[in-house]
């Protein structure tokens, strides 16, 4: 017979999932109640103002797909794709290669832009491919690169897609909620994140938000979207704005309990109170790395605040000090993917877990880990390092 | 501002979600941990492995896809079919015709075998297709309709197929856990689920099961599955059983934790042992419905005991029963969906929710509503009935 299972307490400073509030955890847990009821329909409808809000959008249509963040990137070029359309995609990690991934099995072309890993998307390399493709239908690029922790200019980006008559298409999967990110104001035509990152809630569900003109072009697709549980036409039928909702499919009752909660802890402290935390608990990690002798990968004016990809010495065995943190401090943090697999890791400041508890245990075991691995790296002046930055606050 | 949503206490009596379990909700809330955790690697393995149990399979192909049932129907066409396949779709209610949806999405032919609503899928019928078609690649059929309440007979169907050489795709969302469902002895090939139903656990995740030869046609493929995110080469990275596991998307962790829970329940209880409690409820449940005066769509001999479609006069106005259910007894029927809507209720009694209270309970408001609409309809005469089919036990 098989055991109830009871998880570790962890402190998830990875890539994502973070650490969750326990305020979502509770609402996750609130009765089911079911996916036509009244009152879950009026929920709903709080829960795309909330969306729209924490996206700064007006987009009618903006809500959260029922599954994780990948889905999110699915339906976005499921939607709006069509055979044999092409599409210019950013690829400076893991991330830009999913969108190439997603783009060829709608049997559409994806004209490569690639970037060193850890660097921003180039500019003149996106005005180049757009000049040279003046036929691209959308121009797709990832706005912070969960894989490397590097933040690319959405607001320039959109502006030269517009110019060259293309759609905007933004992976928003690690930046919603903590960085800055204005969907209108930076005129994105579609845009996708997930729960887990800096909205602090649990993995399983992909907010994602469509401009006028993105819709549009949905609505007046000649080949019907190659997924029916993807295909927004039907599924606003049920997340629409008629009074009566139509069933699509179940929708994923709990997770929304838990992703509405989170939007509301999130408007309670303001979105640009958020961004600011994220900021400063970045700074004063960012000083207790340097101050263990660590460096950053990504260039300081790229770097994103809510994930950090961390270089250490060649003489640093990566596995076996994630293990430690892991069995001795039930602290995650994440491996290098892809290309700096091995190399960094990647420590995650995101929603609920950026604070300053967090940043200073970090540092601590950190320290004292890599003492254990000979090291010079104290804790001590590391953790010094961070509060002298907030103190001086 | 908007304040935090407080969901009301319901009682799920519709055709799911149903009533969740307790222990399933406070699983649900423990500490998310990471995707990659060793902790949660292990979880993983025993839910497989519980998975099977609930399937009685010894196929090493089974696990949840990380969204509603509807995406596990998508995951299985998708990875079946190629482009210019033909598939055998049996429509005898909705599902059959998403079926139909998914079949088509996927470049495929579906040859539809069409039977009433609330009937059971003809053999017959099914047998002239299968010789009229012999290039078809898959026969498809639902297993328990929950649109109808009706069950069609695996065993024979997938012994048709395999006599064809035809793969067999079974949908079993409202079956699982509910009525006898035997995937190695009957040979299916391939089947999904939802965890809503039977398994009283929440929304959000869709158990599917491949034999090994539906597993080689997925791995034999020569064109790309069309979605990345449904992909099985893919996901069996991450939940295949090489000790490394690599990431694909981020798992549902929280709603898998509420999963594994309600798979040990079922253990607990034992499989054989939850059929015959859903065939008992079932029986009370009918004793009490027919001597309200009501009528059941579905010939006995096929009717589904988890999910009642009853019909009522046409002087009961169907929307405003409903709401005196759900507004003065907090109870959800459900109403009739596609062919049957406006003139059936689908009362589910499942999972958790078959239980001795809620049949009691349903056919006592129910007898209520009914009389302040003018029926004859005692409840304490349908309590009765119900209660001497639990007394002749």
């Amino acid at each position: 017979m098989t055991n109830s299972f009871h998880p570790p307490v962890r402190t998830l400073m990875g890539p994502g999932p973070s650490d969750v509030n326990p305020r979502v955890l509770e609402a996750l847990s609130r009765p089911t109640i079911g996916h036509l009821d009244p009152a879950f329909i009026q929920m709903m409808d709080e829960t795309k103002e909330l969306l729209q809000y924490a996206f700064q959008t007006d987009n009618k249509l903006t809500l959260p797909v029922s599954a994780p963040g990948s889905a999110g990137m699915e339906t976005v070029f499921t939607n709006l794709l069509e055979p044999g359309d092409k599409v210019i995609v950013c690829q400076n990690g893991v991330f830009g290669s999913r969108m190439k991934e997603n783009v060829e099995r709608c049997s559409a072309e994806a004209i490569m832009v690639e970037d060193q890993w850890g660097c921003t998307v180039s500019v003149e390399k996106v005005e180049k491919a757009l000049t040279e493709n003046p036929d691209a239908k959308a121009l797709a690029f990832v706005h912070a690169e969960t894989s490397t922790g590097v933040r690319s200019d959405v607001k320039v980006l959109c502006e030269l897609a517009a110019k060259n008559d293309c759609l905007s298409i933004v992976d928003a999967v690690t930046s919603l909620g903590g960085i800055e990110l204005k969907v209108d104001d930076w005129g994105i035509d579609a845009i996708y994140s997930g729960t887990q990152k800096c909205l602090s809630c649990v993995p399983g569900l992909s907010p994602v938000s469509f401009s006028e003109r993105a819709a549009k072009v949905i609505q007046n697709r000649k080949t019907k979207v190659q997924s029916w549980f993807l295909d927004l036409n039907l599924v606003m039928g049920y997340w629409g704005s008629d009074a009566k909702r139509s069933y699509h499919h179940t929708a994923p009752v709990n997770s929304l309990y838990a992703l509405h909660e989170s939007l509301v802890i999130l408007q309670e402290e303001g979105l640009e109170n958020a961004w600011d935390r994220h900021a400063l608990n970045y700074q004063a990690f960012a000083a207790g790395i340097e101050a263990l002798g660590l460096s950053f990968v990504v260039e300081e004016d790229y770097r994103l605040p809510q994930l950090n990809a961390v270089s250490f010495p060649d003489s640093i065995d990566d596995a076996s000090v994630r293990s430690a943190l892991l069995n001795d401090y039930s602290l995650e943090i994440g491996a290098g993917l892809g290309a700096l697999a091995g190399s960094v890791w990647r420590i995650g400041l995101m929603g609920f877990a950026s604070n300053r508890k967090n940043v200073l245990f970090c540092l601590s075991a950190l320290g004292n880990v890599l003492t254990d691995s000979g090291m010079d790296a104290s804790s001590a002046r590391a953790t010094a390092a961070a509060k002298s930055v907030y103190s001086s606050q």
